[in-house]
């Protein structure tokens, strides 16, 4: 069975990269040759998921201003969001300090990133969940009269 | 010589975590024992690094309320920011989907979570650095009369 063809990118979603020859040259990978990306949706500064790269995977997602990862699970190319939908938009590509992690800024297409449906793959707190801000003061006890 | 002693942290600062067993069970460590930790501004949303953690430097951040990475140049444990100040008191953390990759958001005291002393690791951008939006429209060209 034929699957359905992705729908056409959110206009002006890709934002292809050049990056200078000694920037590339900078990144450091790790004995498997992978060096670590972190995704952060550039909307609202969530971190959505870390993934791996390869340097092939990092010039596709450069060239073509989405992520694409290394899968070491299936160890092959993983463009995300071919199967789900859920590409991820290249708003900007950081590396690090030391050139050994990546950091991406996107704009997360579809419901999320994460394969569980949820938005970001950081959805379970260590201890108890921290809930939002209170939205008003917690009520007073009265004063003893 | 001895070195001077940290001054105490800031009020309030220490907020130990306590995880339930199930919670530490989940989280997959490499073949060194290693889990790759990212560290997010709480206030800001900024990522301000990546580093690794064993489960005991794990364990130590939790009950402690700040981050405690372990060196993999120095094969120790690296209290962050015992030798700079620059230490970082930990708001929440996270395990990911896979239990593979930890979040921490903090609150960086110090100048920042960067050797370089940046206050970020990822201040180095692929392509020209992205600037900030511009503040007003640019100077539209006058119509020909």
């Amino acid at each position: 069975m034929a699957s359905e063809p992705l729908p056409p990118p959110p206009f002006g979603a890709a934002q292809p990269i050049e990056a200078a020859a000694e920037q590339l040259a900078a990144v450091l990978y790790n004995d498997q040759g992978l060096v670590p990306a972190i995704v952060q949706d550039d909307e609202n500064g969530e971190v959505l998921m870390m993934a791996w790269m390869s340097a092939e995977s990092l010039a596709i997602s450069l060239a073509e201003g989405r992520t694409v990862f290394w899968s070491r699970s299936r160890q092959e190319l993983w463009r995300k969001g071919d199967t789900s939908g859920d590409r991820q938009w290249i708003r900007s590509a950081w590396y690090d300090c030391d050139g050994d992690v990546l950091l991406f800024r996107v704009h997360q297409e579809g419901q999320g990133a994460c394969h569980t449906g949820a938005r970001s793959c950081f959805f379970r707190s260590f201890g108890p969940m921290p809930g939002p801000e209170p939205a008003v003061p917690p009520t007073q006890e009265e004063s003893p009269r």
